[in-house]
């Protein structure tokens, strides 16, 4: 960030009266600009022992795999925005959404919101953003070409979850250098 | 947002292509700039029976009675920031905390994390940001100076969950007029 978005006068950075850390400042209108981490919203959409990935037809990772997931938008709550990103990415409709797992991406200022749900018919497409969609069993996911260690992290906890038969919503954090 | 934070010229509202909305898109450079959801964390603290009231030295609702929360900072987890918020505006510690309600809060582009917390030790303090901090029983919850709806629906789920001896996760919306 070099300028005010409200003015266009130059920003610096400094600790604002009374905060504690450093944000970006305006030296003309002294406009306090924050920064904050975003929201990605997404879900595991299940289809009797299935669930639905998608294959990214864009960078980062393109042509690897992933679940339904993008960043919330204003407007929209959590689930909505779950919605939404299955419907745009997969094609497909999923019900039920139940919140499942929150994963801090600290190193990136990202917070993951992942739901699992049910899809109500096996219908879905390739989208603009996926190459390929398809319904898989646990025994068919392509463990070594999964996009993000944080859908990885996902898959393998529903997986888990899913011998137990139980489903707690569970919070966890993805660190920089570990697999 | 009148001018692009990157490179100072002005910006117009356009729908990038491949994007299905209107953003912010520079005229000069032209980066499309984001606006999102900001996430804001806080918890409940209990000891014993009662939970701590922070009343607000601060606009806005000041005077009024809350719970510690305040926005997620870049470079903190979830919890890293109920954690630092109930420090910050208590003066109290607290450890085990669960995730028990988030709301979406639409109309002003928030979302609330609220985390059930145990404090190790009956000691806060009044703060900055607090003029009063006060160990409150269900019955001594001063309902009608709650300083936000969202405040005031997370004690009054926390207060019913109690009744029955469970906590389940929980996302609920606050809607812009009802009460």
């Amino acid at each position: 960030m070099n300028f005010c978005s409200h003015c266009g006068g130059k920003v610096h950075l400094r600790v604002p009266v009374g905060d504690d850390r450093p944000r970006h400042v305006c030296r003309a209108c002294g406009m306090v600009h924050y920064r904050n981490p975003v929201m990605v919203v997404g879900c595991i959409p299940q289809w009797e022992d299935k669930v639905l990935l998608c294959r990214r037809n864009i960078e980062p990772r393109k042509g690897k795999w992933t679940l339904p997931a993008g960043y919330l938008e204003n407007g929209e709550t959590v689930m909505d925005g779950a919605l939404r990103e299955t419907w745009e990415e997969a094609g497909a409709r999923v019900t039920s959404l139940e919140p499942y797992l929150l994963f801090d991406i600290v190193y990136v200022n990202q917070v993951y919101l992942m739901f699992r749900a049910s899809m109500e018919t096996p219908h879905f497409t390739t989208t603009a953003e996926s190459s390929e969609v398809l319904l898989v069993r646990e025994e068919e996911i392509p463990w070594n070409d999964i996009a993000f260690r944080v859908m990885e992290k996902c898959l393998a906890r529903f997986f888990a979850d899913r011998l137990q038969g139980a489903f707690p919503f569970r919070i966890r954090q993805i660190q920089r250098h570990s697999r």
